[in-house]
């Protein structure tokens, strides 16, 4: 029913800003999450959690001259690359692409200008710290020191320094620009590939900062799939019978 | 007579976006296929198939900067490298290079905009799944649980998660936004070159769903001659007697 | 004299396509042929010749900032890299650079518009078909039928699939659409360097299609000279005495 | 409280020059010391310091399309990759990445634009010089002869010939152009690392020059840091027990 | 004092085209010599030669986005990358880079039309030939016909055939539209890098057409330190005591 939701829609407006277009309903005073894919994919694998365990709706979409040619099969259902999900008080941006560099502006800017005029609350980002061994712990920043003391009223540990790339940096710098505080959830991952387990780790911080109950079972169960699969190609390939298929 | 048959019209319209220009008869509430090269080749064998079996007539092509500098020979006659053809019912924008992913926006959407104008029953395009041993099966997506379901009885499998790229995917989208039911089908693939054998798994759906009768003898043909070639020159290589040519 | 010859007309007509800007006199009713290197540099090879033989006046030049910085001696003489020759009834526009492929679309309309104007009789190309043995035959295409016919009434074979690549290519397609009649000579050719010798299996179709006399003469002694360098160079390089100068 | 800083102002100033946005309040009178990262970062690590001895305070940032997508941490709270602060009569261009070189010229044009109208009475920028071995002297460049004077008189060796790349070395030509007295002072490096001993040698004609009184003690204890990890990781590595983490 | 002398005239004059901006005093009458690096740097060379030897004062400069970011230092004072020097009756257009190519056209144009405002008598650039073995002998090539016979009345030797890359071959087309006299001198290379021995072999020449006296000693005495500092890197690195230097 994903796609049809979008059809029947009448209030979709349009926040446009260069490279890319929002077309999205309104929707007033939520808290907006992002999640598009940095290392370790922990936005994006945090996103499709919410959208099926939260059963979201699609509320909009994000479009760009400048995005990948592709869209991505949901249930058989093609849906745009970057969609927007709705549901009680939480809006969520979500790609299934790592969004150009040169885009990265225009977009977190079209992003902000939207939360500004739907009065959002705020901006929860996710992203990523590449360590040598996992502990396990999150860590948060913010782009004000009082979302800052926020995070750690609610004991999550503070990244001190370093870098934020991607949109999720670009969103901590823009909606401070507009007095919208924002922050963002870094797990833990040992390289670039897909996560489910790091982005397993944020998801009780994440039940208590939006006050809802999500079983982050289902990433752990992924995990274990991935990580099943992988032992089997290892063996497959130590036993030397066969080459893993291109693409 | 394929490039008379362009000269000869009066009736040629222009449906122009940014980067490229449609110039096309007009044909209305016709049946919109679209063949551009992506991993085997599926869409342009097939269209090329079309186009013979079902003596289709060229109505238009579409030129732009941005399309490498090409003609396509075709008994002798130079075509341009982007074609549409019709035969009852049905349209055929049958491309001979893989289009450049920063011009894949802007072409579907004038090719959406085509359909609507002409008021296209829908959108058909293929594109190819990469699997590790073929099965012989197809799949198909759609841009709506409708179009969805008009597949699952017709007895299609339902490819229910992955990316769909190129000018295929975003042609989902964009027709999506423009309430224009479109479809995927996916022929199974083992790797990136050419694969008429693929394609000919395609016709019988593809038959059924137009209600044509295409043989898909021809493939098998050409299948078959690839495939010895490729052998004759496996051993050529072997005996070490001489290297491919230059190309 | 050529360089002279451009500075004391007074009738040079500007035909500017935004990337590029023929300044040329204008010449009605001729033959256009086009020279530009593409695999083999035939047409660029076959164009220095005519100049030659033929004793041609330069009539004009294109200029582009998107060509290489470059100037080409003659003589001594600084003359523009791309440049419009004229003799009874024939025009030749010979390029001595590769033309870079995003000023091929926008060069191959600036060019059919200037024969559209100045009433041109008909476009002829060059390029190369790539072959593992050469059979000395050269084989033809054009962008009509009725253009084909001719060929094949002056018993030129042929080319009946396949690409035309470059600015010979997209000149095919772009004066099919204002119905100037065009076609395509093809030598063949071992691989991408230079090859004199192909270009002289030309000159008889040439002749004849042109009502002139041309010798290839002067070709073959090039493709000699060539040869017999890189068998020197292959004895030197055996040797071991010197490797090749940079350049 | 750096964040906050940027908030509660009220008479920030834009300066645009086409590809980015000086957004700032206004300083007069000031000195302009220039950081971006050039070989060595002395620059950076110099700004660094400069802001964390002198308390310094952001007064503003630049923004721009042309900027990799990215936040910085400082104590947890995001700011802008390119800052600057101001202390009494001292105001500092900070950024944390490497200039696109397609930016220079208009970030040049900026900063100088921002100088003229506040009267700035000098620009100091830091840039290195590669050797084979270190002797600990810094040396000096400035973009007019007066100004090359009076380093001479504080008794700043002067680098007579050379290229100074980057920002540092656009900011000395477009300065020039506005009169505006711009210097650079360069660090001995030996390679293009980050090198806080290098910017250690700065510290005191520094302090000279502006007339403070900065320790140069945290850059030479940061250096032992990055030297004795570097040592760890050299045994390491030679005994073989692991391979440095990813990113 | 050149610095200075730039910022103390009031008839600054800009030829502005598209990519750069000529920012320079008039001169009328004179002949206009261009200085760019190209294979061996010649040009360059020559330039910084008779900067020296003819004390040549700044007249301006020119500047542009699309030019690397960059000062140069002369005894101290940052200078523009891309400068012009007058004396009686000679102008000097002297650029420390190579002219990135997309940019060459526009500035031949800019320099071209500064000559024609100003009358300029004619202009002569600077290029290379690679040679395997050097005769020490310079050759010559012109825009027109009239040009190259002045050359062999001073018995320079005509380069005939060939390829004239960079700003020196755009000048030449550029400036023949315009009917400006200009030429090329030739010095023999062996590879790419700098060779002021090569260029020390145009003085003669160049006195000759200038009514000058320029000593070519300076360049043989560079030559002989390069060739000294290249034999000593030999010994060491053959002795394998030490490894050049990065950058």
């Amino acid at each position: 029913m994903v796609a049809q939701g979008v059809h029947r829609m009448v209030r979709l407006v349009e926040t446009e800003v260069e490279c890319c277009k929002i077309v999205s309903e309104d929707v007033k005073d939520a808290v907006v999450l992002e999640g598009s894919p940095e290392l370790g994919l922990i936005g994006n694998i945090l996103g499709w959690l919410l959208v099926e365990e939260l059963k979201m709706r699609q509320i909009g979409y994000i479009e760009s001259k400048d995005f990948p040619p592709l869209a991505v099969l949901y249930n058989g259902v093609a849906i745009h690359p970057f969609r927007i999900y709705s549901t009680d008080g939480i809006v969520l941006f979500l790609s299934d692409f790592i969004i150009p560099p040169n885009v990265a502006y225009d977009m977190a800017t079209a992003i902000v200008n939207w939360a500004e005029r739907n009065n959002s609350k705020e901006i929860i980002t996710f992203n990523s710290v590449v360590v040598r061994e996992k502990t396990g712990e999150i860590s948060g920043a913010a782009n004000s020191p009082d979302m800052l003391k926020s995070m750690a009223d609610m004991n999550i540990p503070i990244l001190p320094f370093g870098n934020v790339n991607g949109l999720s940096g670009t969103l901590l710098t823009r909606s401070m620009v507009k007095n919208i505080p924002a922050s963002c959830l870094f797990a833990e991952v040992l390289n670039q590939y897909p996560d489910p387990r790091a982005a397993a780790t944020v998801v009780d911080v994440l039940n208590k900062k939006l006050g809802i109950k999500i079983d982050s079972e289902p990433l752990l169960k992924e995990a274990e799939e991935i990580e099943s699969r992988l032992k089997e190609l290892a063996n497959t390939v130590q036993e030397g019978q066969e080459s893993p298929a291109y693409m």
